[in-house]
Parts: C-alpha cells; structure tokens; sequence
C-alpha cells in the first residue's frame, strides 16, 4: 500500500501542470463533456426508444443534474461555467479576466464534441438500428440527438428571440446565485441551484428549439455530427439555423447582466458596501474610545 | 480589468436607488416576473405541443422550481413573497410593515404582468400556428397558459373552497418554514422548501382550476391577455371567476394564519420564550454567584 | 403595529396549552393532516382526472413531499412522527416513552380524517360529477382516493407481507435517518430525507396495495369515508382488508428494528461508546499529567 | 423505561462484532439490500402493472435515491459503496485497502441477492398472475426485474461498450464527490449527489441494457433468478451476457480513473499539497518572528 500510493504521488507530481490557465481550461472540458454526455444521451434515449424509455421531463432532468454533475467535477478549478455564456456575463462584470474567455470557450467545444461521441459510441447500434438514421432530410431526425433544430413552427425571427430570452433567464438566475454581494444558498450547494435552474429552462422555454442556450452544448456536438455521418447538412438546414444558438446567447448574456444588476444586483452591491464603510466607521470610533479609555486607566495607574 | 470596474462602480453609485421599500418592491417585481415566466412558460410548453413535450408533472415542477428561484434572486432584498397573500400573513402577524401590502402587490402584479409577456413573445410562432388560438369560446383554449380558468365540473361555490384550501395549505406550510421560533430547517434553503411547497399543492390541488393561490400570479397575466389580443373576455368568462383567484387567497391566508398559529406557532412561539426568560434568570443567579465568589476570592486575597 | 403585536402576544399566552403531551399530541395531528391531504389530494386528482392531470409518479412524489412538509410543520414540537409505526418504533428503542404511543396514534388518527375530509370538500364537485362515485362495487372505485385497496391480483396472505415488508423498509431507513450514534445527514434535513423514503417506497412497493404502511394515515380516511358516503362496505370488503394496514405495519416495524439494529444499529452505537470511554480515560489521564506539571510548576515557584 | 434501556444495551454488547471489516462487510451488505429492493422493486412495479403505476423515470428515481438511501444506512460503518466497482476505484487510488475487495464484493451480492428475494416475495403473486411469468423465452420476460438483459439492437460488442462508458460516467462522478482535495459539496450530502448520479446514468444510459454498472446489483439478483424458477436460462441467454456486467465495470472502473485524475484529481492534489507546504513555511516564518518580537519584548522590559 505504502509502495502505491508513492507511486501515485510520484505520478501526480509528473502530470501536473504548471500553467493554471491551462489546468482550468481542463478542468471546463471535463465538466462540460460531462452536461453533454448526459444531457444528449438523455435526447438519445429518447429520440431511439420512441418513448418506452423517456419523455421530454427525463431529458429536462438529464441537462439539469448534468449541469450539477458537470459544476461538482470541474467547480473548485475552473469556477464550473460550461457554457461560454457564463464565461462571458462573469467577465462582463469583471468577475473573470477576459483573456479566460477565449481559451474556456475553445475547451467548453471540445469538451461539448467529446461528450457527443461518447453518446454516438454508445448507441452505435441503436442508431443504425433505425432506418434512415443518417438522412437529414428524413423524418427520422437523429441529428437532434446532438444539436438544436428549431421546431416546424419557428420562425428564425422567433427562434432569435427565443434563445435571447432563454440566455437572459439562465443568466439572471445565475448571478442570483453567483452574486457575492446577494448570498441567498449556502454554500457548496451552488451546483444544485444551476442544475434546478437548466431544470426549469428547459420545463418551460424547451418547445421552440431545445433550449440550447449554450455555444459550446450546441457548436461541439453539431460539429461532432457533420463529421460522424450527417454531412454539411447538419450546418446548412433551414437557412443557417446554427448560427442563432452560437451568437444570439452573447446577447442573451448583456440582456440578462443588464436586467439582474439594475434590478437587484447594484443595489445590493452598494447596500453592502455602505454596511461596510459604516462598520469601519464604528470600528475606527470604537478603537479611539477604547484608547481613550486605556489612556484614561493608564493615567489612573 | 481596472478601468472596467471603475466603471461598473461608477454605474452602481448612479443607479442605486435610496428608497427601501421601491428596492424591495424592484426585488419583489423581478422574482415574481421568474414565478411567472418558468411557470406560464411550462403551461405553454404543455399546452402548444400537445403533451409531446410536457405532462402536468411539469408544469408542477415549474411552478415550484420557479417558486424557488424568484426567491433565490429577490429573498435577501426583498424577502422573496412573490404573493400577496405571503405579504398579507406577514403582515398579519406584525412581521411586516402594512405599508408594504400596497407596493408589493402593485410590484408583484407588475411582475407577474411581464412575466406574462416574454412567455407570449418567446411562443408567438406556436402561439398562432394553433387554429383559434385567440378565441375564448374556442376549445383550443390557449388563455389559459396564462391565467387560471376553472374545470367544466367546478362550481363558483366549490372553486372558492379550491381557492381557500389552497392558500390556507400554502400559508401554512410557509408559516412553518419562516416561523422565527421554529426553525426545522438550515438557513438559506427555504427557498427550496417553498418550491416543494408550490410543488405539492400542485400535485394535489391542480385540477379543479390549476392552483393561482396568488392573485399577483392570476390578475397579472389575466390583464395582459385581455389586452394581447383574448379579450375582456378573460374577465366575464364563466360569470366572473376572475375574481376568485384575486380575493378568496386573502380569506385562505386567514384561515391558515389561524390554522398554523393555533395548532403549532404560538405554543413554540411561548415556550421558546419562556426558555429564553428562565436562561436569563440562571444568568443573573450565576453573575450574582459569581460576584460572591469574587468577591470571597477578594477577601482571601 | 406595536397594538397589534401587543395583542398577537396575549393571545398567544392565552391560548398556551401547559400540558406538553397535549401540544406534541396537536402537532403530530396538523401534520399528519397536512400529509394525507397532499397525499390523498393526488391520489384525488390522479382518479378524478382520468390521468390528464396526474401519474402514479405525481402521488408518490405528493406523498414524499406531504410527508417532509408535515414533518417540517410539527417536528420541533413533537418529533414529527406522523405514522403510529414509527413512534413505535422509537419506544420500542427506548427513546420515546411508550405514554406518547396511544396519544399519538388517535392524533395521527384525527388528522389524517380532517386531511381526507379537506380533499372531499375541495374535490367535492368534482366526485359528484363521476357516474357511481360514492358507490364501493362499481368500477370508478373513488374509495381509493382516501384509503388503501388490494389490487385484484393480490391474496390477503401476500398482502400481509406487502405491508410488512413496505413498513420494515420504512423503519430501516427512518432509523439510519434519525440514530443518534450514526448521523448521516446534516441536521435540518431529516425531514427532505424521510420524504426521500416515502417517495422510493411508492415507487417500489405501491402496486400491489398503494403503500399505506402507516396505521393512521390508512384507518382515519377510511373511517371518513364510511361516514361520507361509502357506508360500511369501506371495512367488509376484500374479507376485512381494512385490518392489514392497520396491525401489520406494528409488525413491520418489529422487523424493520432487528433488522437495522442487529446489522447496523448496536455496532454504531457500542463503537460509538467505546470511543466516548477512551477519550474521557484520555481527558483523565491529561489532567493527571496537568495536575503533576501544575504542582510540578507550583513547586518550582 | 429504565429497565428497557439497560436490555437494549446489554443485548448491543452481546451481538457487538469484534471483527471491523466484518462489521462493515454487514453494513455493505444491508446497503446494498436496500439499494436493489427499492431498484429492482420498481422495475417489478414497472414491469407488472403494464405501465400504469411506473414509467421509466420511475425506475430511475427508485435506483438512485435507492443508492442515496443504501449509503446513509451503512454510509458511516463502511462509505457506502454498494458496488464492487466502488470499491476497486478506491482501492486503485490507494484510499481502501486491497484486502477490503474481496469481502466488500461478496457482501454486496448477498446484500443484492436478498434484495431481490424481498422483491420477489412482495410481488409473488403479481408476478403468478401474469401468464408465462417464469419462462425465459416468453415475451413476457419478468427476469429484467431482477437482472439486466441487452435489448434486441445491442451487439456483445457495444454492450461492451455500454458498460464501460456507464461505469466510466460513474465512477468519475463519484470521484469528484468524494476526492478529500476537491471537496465540491458541504458535508453528508454525498449520499444525495452519488443518487444524483445515479438517477442521470439511469436517465441517458438506460436504453441499452438497463445500465448494471455493478457487478454485484447485476450477479446477486441474477443467480437468485435461477434459483427461483426461471432456470439456468438466465447465465446461458444471448451468449453470455451475464459475464459483461459483472467484468466490463472493473475495465470502466480503471478509464474513470484515469480521465478523472488525469484531467481534474492530479491538479488538485499537487496543489493542495503546495499550498499546504506553502503555508506551513509561512508558519515557521511567523513563529520566528514572533519569538524574535518576544525576546524584543522580553529585552525591552
């Protein structure tokens, strides 16, 4: 046992990586691989079963608790964001360096692609179980295992409202919870309240498209597809529509930010602060008396 | 990163407002706006897709799960009621201030009102690819995503004892859960508490006329669809429901006010008094044992 | 305001009830109240709304939920047992004196008829406008919304074991929930914990005889709805069916109690002695060793 | 009452285990009993009603807070793993000793074994009820109660697969939750976030073979199945299945390893232990400070 675990530190100390940038990025691509292997693989057994093994609320679980699971394993390195939206509202607010962005962003996809293929690995047989898997223009539309196509209904005029509004709700939740100034959970259980938070999305604003609400969820996987047997397709299909789950999220973020911090969150923020400022005050006035009062005992010495 | 703070300060000191009860108030229009938002969200999602991407259990979990967040973003500013009729037993109880009554139903109905209306943008396309979407006599009643109308077998007579029950189980438990002398659970997770709350009631008392419980949650949203294109329609419909989820909630939060504090409330409420006094005696015999002894201590020196 | 607290505080103490029994007696009831009407509420909306509205799923979760909400109402006052099987179980480990037994049992009783009374008023309608509700031989057998029925399938000799076995789970899991010698769980969240068992136990064991596994919450119902309607038939069908969930839980938990306490309970609590002995050996043995250095250093002075 | 006390205790002394692993072989054994009771017997539920008391969500639910339930019982005598694969997982990382494995395995089969009889006895007559109950090769399979079988699409190989990414999933959730250097959750609540884990694995990897990703869950019920009528079938249907459950976890178990400590657990391990290094040089600096300013002090009087 003593030879082992020797061994294990010898390895840990041979692995480690120096650069803390590097190690967080990491950390974000397990996490995020992590949403995405459940949260599709909760779409692919419904989308396969047809139903006797799912319905929507198990897929609204699976990317909920995914979401948890995700934070649980990457939190304490790398903040737990997996979603280049969180990245971005935090360095919006200065809570994170901007030069983060880039590099989370870049892991967040790989991490999104891999999850994917895991899935695809997965159900291999299930998949070429059914007819037509692979054909995007059949009925039998598998492709929305991995990415987000919008509903029949939708218009891309809808549809960029759509991911608008979802982002702006999942921010506005998550500065609540994130917020320092505005601690409403205790502490550690922050990976639950997002993980309730993707939950309740996808409960109620799941019908247009998915609620893909998340670059990297939906680019990896989408990304993943074209390679694995959907073609260019998966890209082109009505009029551009990947485009709208990768740049409308970042709008989605300034709205969110926005509606939180003049609503609630520069008003804690400022309230906090004066608390603050006035208890050094009392602390400063407390210190004279105090030397005041021991002068006084002093001189009565 | 530096100016970039600067700035966000700069923005907070300008934009704080130095009125409480308008933060508050502010706090309480954005948490009930969520309520509304995931909950009416879900009823939509359930009610456009036809069950493909819902079932009532969802809808359930919105409401409670949206229960939670809406407190989770406003609670530390505001308290988190997101219902008049939590006001109002705080109020009752002297833990809240009668002034507060007015401004947070205004606020409340003000959010409960926008929630309503992103629900309506975000599913418009769905909204009008349903025939007779609009038209109240029609059975594809779509009114009801966002204001409660009874079932066919309700009477008026009967859906005030609905209403009553209803807010009479929802105070009391809430009572429970904030009652300062009989604390069952650990600080910060009553939000949790409240969502399963709203949970329950709605596993058990969703089908006569779908638990408003909260005239802030009906009247809002009732509002805005007479105005979105439904019609006064939604305030004469079976002879003036509308007012059923508005006033009888007050009459059920009496009723579980008296329920709550009769049967559990004060008998805590006084034994933890008494407790508190007689620790305050044993104090005071102790300082005076002590005084003795000291002074006994004194005399030996 | 202060008139009105004022006031609030006398009638608090004038309705303060001295006898401890009697108040713990009067918790155990608005509890186990709140537990049968959330259960049987869903039980109510599950039948009555021909499973638009409800699953099995959403009466398990109704009475997991209802069974933590009771808890959480009238565990700080009386324990918050709610089932006559799990008080006695405390009394047979000791730690409830068995006086509390007959108390609790008829308070549990009590409630669990006014739970069942508040879900036929709410849904009185609703009853009314089934064909052949209130009578026993038809098909729409609404007696099953209060108490609990054998399935066809099921002889009396299997359904004794049904509810033994449902019951014996139960105590195993309250009593690793609640042992003092082994806490498993943070303090606070016993009440979520134990709705956690409920929920899994309908999950598991509900098809054969819908789970009552608790004497009070079967027989108050039951007893209502011979009054309400239903007539004696409630008691004589099935061969006296009524008496199974009645005695045989109290065997369950016989069972439950070896079972946890042999394999699990005297281990935890002998090693926790153990423990407790050594240290204070330890504690004795240093304050020897402080006393010999004290004297040592008094000496030296 | 007094007299009750002194039995118990004396009965707790005579039945108290010397042998510690033997104790903790015991509470694994119980643990793992109620993990497959409350698991298998809401497949059972499943299975027997035709889907009218389950879905298959409810089958998840029933494994995962069954988990949750089965690590707080015995959680504090032996961690709680409830699955040899757990255990093999600490035992790779040097936190179990080797010599734990063996014992762990063979009381978490017995465990599962007698869960599955408890089930069976529970549901002896539904399962008689329903015709060609025990004959394998019926439609009507009631052996997927108690053991997993591959569905019609699944090949040996990607049911190879299947376990190995489930057991992977598992294993490096777990990891995270329970790594002493990464401590993502507040204390005693990793029984509820390992059940989270296993809900979601239910929830996205359920489809193929019903996710065993434990050899004793899956080895335990299925010999107790071939004992109980269903016949040597059960080892011998699709060519072997019953050896991937029980083999393939371990593989799954070693790639968890790795991607876990290789992509989170390494890092934090090193860094913690820099940290620490760091912060003891810090002490040592102090305390020469601090008795460098003492002899000041001393000098100066």
């Amino acid at each position: 046992m003593g030879r082992q675990k020797m061994y294990l530190e010898k390895m840990a100390q041979a692995l480690h990586l120096r650069n803390k940038l590097l190690r967080q990025s990491l950390a974000e691509c397990l996490g995020t691989l992590i949403l995405v292997m459940f949260g599709c693989g909760a779409v692919a057994q419904h989308v396969l079963s047809g139903g006797s093994h799912a319905i929507f609320l198990t897929v609204n679980f699976a990317f909920g608790f995914g979401a948890t699971l995700g934070i649980l394993v990457c939190g304490q390195v790398s903040g737990g964001h997996l979603n280049p939206a969180v990245t971005f509202a935090l360095c919006l607010l200065g809570r994170e360096r901007w030069r983060k962005f880039p590099m989370y962003f870049l892991f967040q996809t790989i991490g999104a692609f891999f999850g994917a293929s895991i899935i695809y690995a997965m159900y291999y047989d299930a998949l070429s179980d059914k007819p037509d898997s692979f054909n995007m223009s059949s009925s039998a539309n598998t492709a929305g295992i991995f990415a987000t196509y919008p509903a029949d209904h939708l218009t891309l005029f809808n549809g960029f409202f759509d991911q608008l509004i979802g982002t702006a709700a999942l921010i506005v939740c998550i500065l609540a919870i994130v917020d320092p100034y505005n601690n409403p959970i205790p502490q550690g259980l922050e990976a639950f309240t997002v993980g309730f938070v993707v939950l309740v999305i996808g409960l109620s604003m799941g019908f247009n498209s998915g609620y893909a609400v998340n670059p990297a969820r939906d680019f990896g996987p989408r990304l993943f597809t074209s390679i694995a047997g959907w073609g260019g397709e998966v890209f082109t299909t009505r009029s551009g529509w990947f485009l709208v789950p990768i740049c409308v999220p970042f709008l989605g973020t300034i709205v969110g930010v926005i509606v939180y911090q003049f609503m609630v969150g520069f008003h804690v923020e400022v309230e906090a602060k004066m608390r603050k400022n006035s208890e050094q005050e009392n602390v400063r006035l407390t210190n004279v008396n105090t030397n005041n009062s021991k002068e006084g005992t002093k001189e009565v010495h």
